[in-house]
């Protein structure tokens, strides 16, 4: 297993007059930042101060594309026609490229977010609309974009399919079964919040590969990235311990290739 | 006065599952089309479809952008502040450029819609945010946009001043005044509604340079483009015959340089 | 079966600029109007405009509610939580309840629209939403609301069993099976276009309370209203046909009581 | 003048995933709560649980209203047709209002949000059709509701001329003029942040009608209720200091009749 390993967070969330994130304190911790698009969350001036304060520390971004759902901040399953959702990906893909552009830098990922990164997990239809709203904009860039999501997921295998890079990444803060599959968020424990044991886990993970599973096995989890959250005081010093733990380690953090 | 003339008409305006518009029609007709960019009509779907469609004939492509007002169909001012309007602005033109690209066209120019057109002509403030977006959009592209507008409006003053080109048009349809600004739709007879007398005077227009204003005056009006409309079964055989009258007369209708 | 039977159609469903619908026809020819309340269409003044004309012809009034879901006319299920949907649920009725008030008529009844009547045939969560909706508004005023839906469906078992009134009805241009559902819409034949076949066939259901389904065999089918359309001219033809058909043999065509 | 007074703050400002305001701790404080109705603020939701939370405290309701702009959050003037805004403004009193029923309370007044408050102090047609959107629900409600504005105002001026109890009111922060206007947010020392000299000034206020003006004057002020803030933890210390120096000289802080 590499010992590089990129941090990646989801960013931009505010919408008008409604705050939400630590992104300043974020960005200093992460090397890939994926900012909101307008539709889940993300108004227009929000992506540009993003884009920017990204642009500054370096930070990679990635578009972290959405159900139309401002209301239901993205969390909601929408049984959208592939069609459809692939030209309001696009859509949501070339306004942030084009604010990242403006601001000095670009994008060279894309995140699907909440409900619609669960629901590619295994769903084809919907899976097949993000990797053709990538396929289509790589063709209008010199520079294709990747895309970030979950090993074993629908939308990884069809990316490669069709040569789009897909990189795989691990959840920090989530439990794992002996299969490398994440635990329910329904099930008590899916989700860790001991800092320290986080931290450790994602030493582990990034030294040899592996992860404790649920059931006290050892299972393989394969990824470029880890993704850590910013949505609260909490969860930023936690994405500051897993930095500092990896570092420590003599970890490189840097943006996948 | 150039023998030349551009015809441009707003286009994709429909939205989801409602349509508007005749747009199949009037792509035979004109030689721009200013594409509605999901702020006040456009769903992505109908984007995609339109520059698709303008492409295949050859139409030209122009951002029409506008406030975020859906329900108003951007027809309502909005004192939004400036600098969040240029960042609307950006959102907008980088997603329908993406979009064009994807459809193996391009964007050209910009041409603001509806109520923001209309406060542009004195709105220094929001006429210079249009401005800046349209700059700033400008850096990241080998061919920059123009900006399309009324003539003698705050927003070409400012286009010209900082260096982007601006583009003068007419209303086929509307009533000029002796000094050449158009009659206020609020006075009766500020919009024509003869097709063979608005096609009288486009040809007029486009030989001369001239229009007969209200006072029965001659006054001269120098433009590059003339806007018809398209919502209508009506407002496309108008278009139709404006376009058959500048043929007949020997007028090379091409979308300006 | 009953000899009297009541004819509802969809209506209000304009937004802003955009028109839908032959209301001002339809409501010639129904009983019962399914306005829409904002979510999936009818902004506000649509929707005063669509109760004073239900008024003035003495049409029932239902409020067609729906998903928050304008890009996509409500007709994409989505996967509300069950307590959020509730609450918008009862957001729209009292919005409609309140404007049908000021036009001197007022709601009877509750139908909910497109993916969200589909899901509430078996998704109970979502039935039950929309049953607590109901039961909530009902605490609130003299005349309790009744709900429309499908035979057979989750939410009108859940309104029965929660002493809401549960009015069943039927599909004029659908097929139905041997069982007395309808015959999927991805099948052929699916949908009747042959507005005689339609007509008689809505008179046997009315007459004897049975339709013949797509196998040939006769399938009982209890219904106290016949959902007719009205969003194309073809449609409010197919309507007519049906209720002077009725007329004609001599049925009471009259809004459940 | 009174020894009685009211105090009043905006509340339910929340939407989605997006929390704002302190609306918990606020309620302590206040003895009428401005309810955001899902225009600028506000999904069902947060209504639902605004109004339960004011209604086991025993404070009153008033229905916040805004212009359609959620991106906005309400702050920018829109030119919306006056007949557009009052059925849009019925749409919102009724949701609230039903929405305040199944919650075991009631709605009292409207108080307009933001720039539509601050349009209908002068703007003619806005501010008739905030009246008119209230008379035509008060014509269904057996206790009609009243309209909180600025004293001076267009909107109170005419809600008087046709019958609407107009209820003024005074902002505890805000520096006045001589004339006992309110200093432009624009010229320094408009928004005053003393939580002493603020209490003071509302100790004042209620006990002669008076405050001191910006130029040292004492000015007459005739209020019946005091708006304060609640949108952070500062405004919440200030809002509850006002409270506990009015209680201090003994005034009756009670909802206005």
């Amino acid at each position: 297993m590499s010992r590089v390993i990129d941090l990646n967070a989801d960013m931009g969330e505010s919408f008008g007059a409604w705050q939400m994130g630590q992104d300043e304190d974020l960005l200093e911790v992460v090397t890939s930042a994926n900012i909101a698009c307008g539709f889940h969350a993300g108004d227009a001036s929000t992506m540009v101060r993003t884009c920017s304060a990204a642009a500054r520390r370096g930070v990679r971004i990635g578009a972290h594309v959405a159900y139309r759902d401002l209301a239901g901040f993205g969390r909601n399953f929408i049984d959208v026609p592939p069609a459809q959702l692939r030209d309001e990906l696009v859509y949501q893909i070339g306004a942030l490229c084009t604010i990242a552009r403006t601001a000095g830098t670009r994008v060279d990922y894309v995140k699907p977010h909440g409900a619609l990164y669960n629901a590619i997990v295994h769903h084809e239809g919907q899976a097949g609309a993000v990797v053709q709203a990538v396929a289509a904009v790589n063709q209008t860039l010199e520079q294709p974009l990747a895309i970030l999501g979950l090993p074993g997921s629908a939308v990884l295998a069809e990316a490669e399919r069709t040569g789009i890079r897909a990189v795989r990444e691990a959840f920090a803060d989530r439990a794992y079964t002996a299969d490398g599959t994440l635990v329910s968020r329904r099930l008590e424990g899916a989700v860790l919040h001991d800092q320290d044991q986080v931290a450790a886990r994602m030493v582990e993970l990034v030294r040899s590969g592996t992860v404790t599973a649920v059931d006290g096995s050892t299972v393989t989890i394969d990824v470029e990235s880890v993704c850590v959250h910013g949505d609260s005081p909490g969860a930023v010093a936690m994405a500051r311990a897993i930095r500092t733990a990896l570092e420590a380690d003599g970890m490189d953090l840097r943006a996948f290739a």
